[in-house]
């Protein structure tokens, strides 16, 4: 089944906007078995008129995004009816739908609005809980020429996703007669790289039959996706886990700070941040997850060497003697951290984001990491990421998580 | 003259990666005063045969990305010579380049890799110092039928980007003809929302010939982008400054964190933060900007009550009281963060993040900020901002450091 994607909207062209639904559909589309054969971008107005009919003499489906507003340049309706040959109807449901969005919200209601009622004959509204511009399906029966199966969506990604879950992906699903799509895995690890796969698991993983997989690396983690029947996929989970359980953050898409404060709210221990180098963005990582207020109490971003001294009671002589990057400022911070918040656990970070302030000896990208832990010794380590600096931040932030959970998770 | 992009990659469709080129190409053709007429992805492999003999035969200048590396699925370069009919030559140049890239890291080259050294007769190769494949520049001579100057760049956005910059924008100045390209100017504001232009001054904007200008809105900022003749966008400037000139954060597209970090090193001041509902989201922006080590000293996240207190000395009593929620409390935090600090201005926020932990009194999306400044009376103001925790704690962060932008100003 050819599916392809249209995106329309001048911003997207302009660069002012990221177009993110291709990504976002083909990600859907994939655990259902289904692939995008082509996505195009056009501006609003009539240069959706060529796209449209190339698309609908070429593809089986059609996902279109935008165009449906009220104003003049939203034309996605308008020319989709016109390229098939059908006639546009207003929808009494469609237009009590509306009217009821502004009527809710104590706000008139323009005349324009009404265009976004209008339905081309034969064709089906999707309801939009999120906006006032509903969605359109148009079966592929109904007309002989362009025998393809057309959604019209709104443009706005928090309005566009819902509906495809539960407008588009139940229709695409009768429409591919998908019996059992594939079994879709994606496994998350930190601390490891994409060449340790390849040297490490690559050949076993081709060996599995009926198994698709894929990597994906990110900074200081790597997603391993698996596609196959469920008897593959655990085959290719008992190779991997076998080798790299102790690198694997989730198997269900969390994130690496989900899954730390997941495991801190089970062991019902709480956390504390010591963080020079990364300027809260460990903090503010943790503090991205619903919940995390119970777990995470206390963060120090301690950036002038002086905050090290009043804030954690680093000794301003150790500071002196060793530099603010060094094991044994490291560790007292994490041993301040632990010691003023109470937590259970701590940990800290020192190092040099650059671009400027590194020496021959700690060159921009240095870092010493510490972790305390209630009633255990403290460690510290030192790792070397010469990046720009907010790749340096991301690393860093990712390679102390990625230590809290492995403390949480026992592994040494 | 009509530009397209290709952009060729399996992985773009599968959603594992973002197209950011389409953008980012349409961001820097816009001040060329040119714009992308359509923007088309395709997988790898033979698919992109089909787009690129269409685009060929429509576009004046094509531009395509990836599919110019050494494996089997690349094969962007034989598929355009193909389609313009163009034999393949070996360009000594390009091989002596590819050698040296493996030679200088000390590897060994495969015989792959010398493919990346073919260019179709009569076209140019684009030299690439940040990668092993060069681009290549085919003019719009090469083929009576089609007329259609065509840049293939590789994929890679840190190889594509400078290429882009160094190759394709200056032989698009000679084709486009650009004499003097309109000027364009992007005008950053905090602290009011569209709508505020939309009623103030859009149309007095509307009304100065030769002016094309644009909105786009952002959480807690609004880019108003100008492009035109110098004597229109100046125009322009006088217009939007005399009425919004208080909340114009940037005219040179830097980021409100980059705009505090640069008032507070040009007025030698210092800042600290005291951050509850935000956990360390506004210390992560400052210590995101290069230098700002000098200026941002302290961040104190407080995430819990019993942290407001060890940490900024808020008695236990107020917090009791009043809620963590509060204005005396957000006032105190200000305060304990500057006498904590020492440093010469302190911003403090305390909210509910949602989705659990708001009341009808409080519900969630409210926060109280708060600013301190050396011998001044420290303020606190209420704020409500009902969104997701994400963009909740970009609101609020934003309306933090639009505050010490003002202090830092001297606007009341």
């Amino acid at each position: 089944m050819r599916i392809e994607i249209l995106n329309t909207g001048t911003e997207l062209l302009l660069g002012n906007t990221l177009n993110t639904h291709g990504a976002w559909l083909g990600r859907e589309l994939l655990p259902m078995g289904l692939r995008v054969a082509r996505q195009t971008t056009v501006p609003d107005g009539p240069a959706i008129r060529e796209s449209l009919s190339e698309i609908l003499a070429r593809a089986d489906v059609l996902i279109a995004t935008g165009g449906l507003g009220p104003t003049s340049d939203d034309i996605t309706r308008e020319l989709t009816a016109e390229a098939l040959g059908l006639e546009l109807d207003q929808d009494p449901a469609a237009r009590r739908s509306i009217e009821a969005f502004f009527a809710i919200r104590n706000r008139p209601m323009a005349e324009a609005n009404l265009k976004q009622a209008l339905c081309p004959v034969g064709g089906e509204i999707l309801p939009n809980p999120n906006g006032t511009a509903p969605g359109i399906y148009l079966p592929p029966a109904l007309n002989p020429w362009f025998p393809c199966a057309v959604f019209l969506l709104p443009g706005p990604p928090r309005e566009m996703m819902p509906m495809f879950h539960a407008e588009v992906a139940p229709r695409l699903r009768v429409l591919s007669g998908i019996g059992n799509p594939p079994d879709c895995v994606s496994l998350k690890f930190a601390g490891i790289g994409e060449s340790d796969f390849h040297d490490g698991i690559d050949a076993r993983l081709a060996a599995i039959p009926e198994l698709e997989f894929g990597y994906c690396a990110h900074i200081g983690e790597v997603d391993l996706r698996l596609i196959g029947t469920p008897d593959a996929i655990l085959a290719a989970r008992e190779i991997v886990s076998a080798r790299f359980g102790d690198y694997l953050v989730s198997s269900d898409g969390s994130s690496l700070e989900e899954t730390v404060v997941r495991l801190l709210t089970e062991s019902r221990l709480t956390l504390a941040t010591a963080e020079s180098c990364t300027g809260g963005m460990i903090s503010n990582r943790l503090t991205n997850v619903p919940g995390s207020s119970a777990v995470f109490t206390h963060g120090f971003v301690t950036y002038a060497n002086e905050a090290k001294t009043t804030m954690l009671d680093v000794p301003a002589r150790l500071i002196g003697e060793n530099g603010a990057v060094s094991e044994p400022v490291a560790l007292a911070m994490a041993d301040g951290a632990l010691a003023r918040s109470g937590a259970d656990l701590a940990v800290a970070v020192t190092g040099i984001a650059g671009p400027s302030g590194g020496t021959p000896e700690k060159p921009a990208g240095t870092a010493w990491l510490a972790l305390a832990r209630k009633g255990a010794s403290t460690r510290a380590w030192r790792v070397f990421q010469p990046r720009n600096r907010l790749d340096f931040k991301l690393g860093i932030s990712q390679t102390a998580l990625d230590a809290v959970r492995k403390s949480l998770c026992g592994i040494p």
